[in-house]
């Protein structure tokens, strides 16, 4: 077999068959397939697009590319949550709790990452002493007696991905569905999820900018879910504006908070009980989605989500007392507040370039070697439909210095203010 | 300028500004891009194409990759030809003197090739004593002299030919038009040409296949000249059969021989006319393609050509003898008649197929490192639209072995006899 044919016949239209794709995905990690070959064939697969079957056996290749977590250990169906990112997604701090607090077994790893502010992890490690440091065994016993443990990323999980996502990068074919696709699903299944419940984001703030990518993209991690026999539901987003107020990440974390105490953001709390409820099914602990709801609702209004959020940050090492009183997160030593320019209602919040600005402020990373300041960061006021008069504060610039002006000139270019706006839909569609 | 932004916006569709080619080339043969990179834009380049500037701009920047020939020391206008290939081409070896006995300056380098015979110099070496060893000095006093001299490639002309080449060959963006074109004609200009005649071959024999892509190749090269200021004209010809009668390095020289002396076969000279009478066109030698045909079907008539041929012989230190003596040019041992099985007329002779049966005697390499054994090849005795009588030879294979059982069943196997078949048109069209 030659890679030159491989690429060519994918170049022609035609699909590749497993042999080929394990050829490929083996030759590139082991090293006898280079760069120049690798990405001149995404490069097709950018242009001809795969197949179901292809983009299948594209994930199981990925998946066998290195290690694998064996979660049997662990008892009943472990079901990991996937979101393809966004702005204020505080939605996994607030979700784990709260499924935790029903049975759901939630052993997740988890890992750092670029972007407008931390990723889980470093959300979680805004709050003092919380650590993923932890033995194997140790995560297993901890899932088994208490439902939830977060644990750092171990052993070489999927270095097909690492690779092949570095090399796509920098020759332009990053933005190739069925390479996303399996990318993602190749991560979660080798973290051992026996079923997966996907938040596909689409809008400014999202890697799909607009709704018929970001379907196509859950029907086919979907699709890769049913050939690889891990049971996968997909909940299609909104992110034209952030999510929920906090952007930031102990600002997140106090929102975490609010919102397993029934204080939340209504947009945010609603996510939480859409993706939750599926989770719930998947683990088999409620006969349909309904059922499972109504647990989730009465878990958190009884306060058994709250707890458990709690137990969770003590047996990580944290110290459980933030959750009474978030004054103890790390703060930023300025509050600005940004007021309306115009009374209106406000009809757009760039997602994506507010996500910027709190990057501006310090919260997120956009280097590996970049250090996060937990404290700072973005609290909306205001969201898209809302109204405002002028003057009033539009959301609060938290920062650790006096000198914002860079920041509040883009908040103001990517924050519109209208006679009438209506309020964008959160929940866009569902893919079984 | 980043290169991952280049890749990106040829795959978007949208066309490359001279910058961004420049940078592309310049980086990618001084090291700076990588072959990673440059497979990625090939693939792009192979699925959207370029528009003539950016191919005209393509062409620029490679012809400035390396050293180029200055002939200005030569008196006239040089016309230079360029066929895209096929089997039994044996149209050089023709044109180059008769073109020359009417004062046109033919300062040609040549090189060796892949094939299924060698180059234009692999055949003139089956010549006892021809070299094209001269300096620069000599060539250019050659041709003010006698209007003809081949020389072998000098200096790096076009390095980034060599490398994309090399690179397309492995991740398959060999058959891109925009990236033919240009490396065609990139290595035309780089090597001095003030005009360029090319004849771009179609049919199972040739690089492209059907006559389509032929005459988007032809407009293409055709419009680079048009942008760089060379004029240059395409004639688009027939390679479903193998051209002339003789496939093979002497055997070709002395088809050549016959021709030059009036007693070539007809398709070979009407394709010399074709042609040559552009060449002499271009050159600012007659007034119009009519007068030009009359002045060469006069050279060859009185003897000029032939006699041109054994000065250029003699020039270049071979033994011109062999012009009036061909049987003095190596042979192969052996000669072994193809009898046809069945009477009819003769209705395909697979070009392509034909050409390897000639490469399996020993005509052509398959790899840098092969011999050529000169001797060897196929004379045809029949071509397509002939009749033939069962038994009667079709063709003559000229073997250093006795053992031909391979190349026999290959012969059979791409020879149709039927009950009519018409003659192909050997001139599909011109394009200027």
């Amino acid at each position: 077999m030659r890679m030159v044919d491989i690429i060519t016949k994918k170049r022609d239209g035609f699909a590749l068959n497993p042999e080929e794709i394990r050829f490929f995905i083996e030759g590139y990690v082991s090293g006898s397939i280079l760069d120049y070959q690798a990405s001149a064939l995404t490069m097709a697969i950018y242009f001809r697009d795969m197949t179901d079957l292809e983009i299948a056996e594209l994930t199981r290749a990925m998946v066998n590319s290195g290690d694998t977590v064996d979660l049997s250990a662990i008892d009943g169906i472990k079901v990991d949550k996937h979101s393809t990112g966004g702005v204020g997604d505080t939605t996994t701090l607030v979700l784990a709790p709260l499924v935790a607090s029903i049975g759901v077994p939630v052993a997740k790893m988890s890992g750092r990452g670029l972007g407008f502010t931390g990723g889980t992890i470093d959300k979680l490690e805004s709050i003092p002493g919380f650590s993923v440091e932890m033995s194997s065994d140790q995560f297993v016993k901890r899932v088994n007696r208490d439902h939830i443990a977060v644990i750092g990323q171990t052993g070489d999980l999927v270095p097909a991905d690492k690779k092949l996502y570095a090399l796509r990068d920098v020759s332009g074919s990053v933005e190739s569905i069925p390479l996303i696709a399996s990318s993602i699903m190749s991560k979660k299944i080798a973290a051992g999820a026996d079923a997966i419940v996907l938040e596909v984001t689409c809008g400014d703030g999202a890697f799909m900018k607009n709704e018929k990518d970001a379907i196509r993209l859950a029907e086919t991690m979907v699709q890769i879910g049913r050939h690889v026999g891990r049971k996968t539901s997909a909940v299609i987003t909104d992110m034209s504006q952030p999510l929920g107020f906090a952007i930031g990440n102990a600002l997140e974390v106090k929102e975490a908070i609010d919102t397993l105490q029934g204080k939340g953001p209504s947009d945010l709390e609603e996510l939480v009980y859409e993706l939750g409820s599926r989770m719930v099914t998947l683990a088999g602990k409620a006969p349909n989605l309904d059922d499972a709801r109504k647990q989730l609702e009465q878990a958190l209004k009884q306060g058994l989500a709250f707890a458990k959020f709690k137990q969770f940050i003590e047996n990580q090492g944290g110290d459980p007392s933030v959750a009474d009183h978030p004054e103890q997160l790390p703060q930023a030593d300025f509050q600005i507040e940004l007021p309306a320019k115009v009374s209106g209602v406000v009809a757009a919040l760039k997602a994506d370039q507010i996500g910027l600005a709190a990057m501006l402020l310090g919260a997120g990373r956009s280097t590996k070697d970049d250090t996060i300041n937990y404290g700072t960061g973005i609290v909306l006021h205001k969201k898209v439909g809302d109204s405002v008069v002028k003057g009033e504060s539009l959301l609060t610039i938290h920062s650790d210095s006096k000198q914002v002006d860079q920041v509040v000139r883009k908040l103001y270019q990517n924050i519109t203010i209208a006679e009438r706006a209506d309020r964008p839909k959160l929940i866009h569609q569902i893919i079984n």
